[in-house]
């Protein structure tokens, strides 16, 4: 069953790699079928090498294994908290890769310092708060992903496919898992970039509102011109 | 038409994911036939890994497509402007190369700290001034290369073949495809190397002008004498 | 003899090659068979290019060679020393992995910023103290194997799988020669992502004990539900 | 002629590009008979990627090429200078390698902060005086060898096969091509270290002569035991 789903999950956690932003198996995305209310998500801990279609987990909105012989990555109840919050998403992308996790871990978000940020995320990366004790010993993995949609209180997941879970690391998201997992590639440059920058000018301030504007817009916009969509 | 242009354009493109210079699609090489006032350039936001010669799209002076199926990067008319300003430039690269960006972000120019920068750039390589809201609103792109021309009004673009487009990223040009993409080159090494320096000794000033001179001139003079090019 | 040790420490040799922690040879492993009291290491100085099973050198508890042509890495006595001291380890690793060893230059641990950090390593990654002259002068090897077990007084081998030798570079170890290598893997893609994480913020402090509680022990611990290991 | 010699100075020049050590074409090996008095040099601006044997340039003593098509690498006086006054080497190496080169534009020498370092490098890594107008614009190549040369006058260029030019870049030597290739990857590794050493303690000092002393020795000293060298 869902077989063109599993398939695209199974690419795109293989893509993960492919941009670097994986060491060992530090990193899972998963992706959603709405009608049916399933997600299918990478195993937990299993190496990338000889990973397939058919390793993929199916899961229902409550955790529950519908098919697949492997345990699900033990951080899918923070994408099943996600789903739940955000009907517009299609996939999430969990990974440590370094200079995003570097940012989280210092409980920085990553500020719009220029238009390559711009092109993909509708303003400042948040980070999320910390966790409390309670929160960590009692249903850790779901409250992480409370702990997101509480710092979205006032964003758009879609204009901001990105957070930072403090001193963890990145999940990115979107409308399929091509692009959630384009947001994270594009997360950890903007990360290495705007540590050059904050090394350069500790005091850098992020750009103006009109620069944001025009680049996110023209790219994710209802005018948007940015590539071969057509509309 | 211009099949030789067209080859040589989208080899360019390739070669700026060689070189590492490029994040999923985040960069483009445009080429010129100044007999015929014709452009070729990559089209926008279209993947490298199947991209060939026939997909690079013919505009003319105007930004119009002359041939090819697909729309042109959407950087386009920034191209255009430093093909109007500068007649001797052949072609032109914009990429979105991780430390030269992050100096961008900061809006300092790259000062000229070593021979590896004097072999390429005759000097400090600039950055220009920030956009105006009503810039960016009307004309972005054109704008940007206006800001670029501008900020030249002093420099020669054959000796200092790059640029920093303030809160964007650098941009590279050449008498042709091939000399473009390797400025785009030797700007991100120096880029990298000179935020290292800075790291090291944040004072820093740049080299004498006699070390200028002499390594700029040993290869691109009339009397050079690096490489196998014959007088 | 000892062909599947043999073969699991060529391996690891080759793996830290593969994950980019060893340039030119500056890196070895070994594993040990506790019921022979026999030690399998890489040859010293040997290039990694045509490196098989049968080059690995197998040595007894007092280092003296039992079977192989080659001499065996110059670190052996620090590899003994480990053995000698933890019962409970199957496997040593050394490399000079380049942000590790930055670390140790600097005469720093590396404390547990974050959750990837905390996945692997219960608490801050020690470093050892300076060896004497006459330590570095008389049996130098065995004496930083003895300085590191002199460090490990209250800490357990394998809740904190590795070690910082005081301006030389990282230790790591495991059960076996797999789990050696990724705590070789995971220390220096930790140590990387303290120092981008220490330059965003110099005052930074270690992470609560209930997150990194949590995170070893979901991986670690008698209840550690990370992964597809069966209980 | 020098058949083996060209052979191994080709084979070190594309170690070079292996080993990440050059960008396009900045980077040269030379190597020497000493019986004959011959140099064997890269060519001059040549792409490493269909570089054969044949290519290499034979000069004599004085830079007369007495073999090869091309013309010779235009660091060749400098290559020349080293020969010259220092009988024990075979073969230079010169790259602008990234964090070497930020050293050498920093006018910093490279501290000895760990064991990495004394490995390689008996000391600190000397940088040389910036040349003078005159230097620069008489003889340019030939007096960056002389600068060098007037560095060493109390080192022995075999404990210290490295020196970084002012402003320019490392040059290594050694026995033969393929230990001169060695000192320029160690070289880039030591760099690369010592920033980030520096980074997290920027009033760092040099590791004690005595751990210096038993580190270089045990590579290179008369009773070296590091490497399968028989003695």
């Amino acid at each position: 069953m869902l077989e063109e789903l599993k398939r695209s999950v199974c690419k795109a956690n293989l893509d993960l790699v492919k941009h670097g932003l994986v060491v060992m198996t530090w990193g899972n995305v998963s992706g959603i079928d709405r009608a049916r209310g399933l997600v299918a998500i990478k195993p937990s801990g299993v190496s990338y090498d000889a990973m397939t279609d058919g390793d993929m987990v199916v899961v229902d909105m409550d955790g529950k294994v519908v098919e697949g012989s492997l345990k699900p990555s033990s951080d899918l109840p923070t994408h099943l908290e996600l789903y739940r919050a955000w009907d517009e998403i299609g996939s999430v992308v969990h990974t440590h890769s370094l200079h995003a996790t570097a940012f989280a871990q210092a409980y920085r978000g990553i500020r719009c310092f220029g238009t390559t940020h711009a092109d993909h995320f509708y303003g400042d990366v948040p980070c999320t708060r910390e966790l409390t004790q309670q929160e960590v010993e009692e249903e850790y993995e779901r409250n992480t992903g409370k702990a997101i949609v509480e710092r979205f209180k006032t964003l758009k997941p879609l204009e901001m496919p990105a957070v930072l879970a403090a001193n963890h690391g990145p999940f990115t998201w979107g409308k399929d898992a091509e692009s959630a997992v384009c947001n994270a590639v594009a997360l950890e440059a903007v990360a290495q970039m705007a540590l050059a920058s904050l090394t350069l000018k500790p005091t850098l301030q992020p750009i103006s509102n009109y620069v944001l504007d025009k680049h996110f817009m023209r790219k994710h916009g209802p005018e948007a011109y940015y590539g071969q969509n057509k509309t």
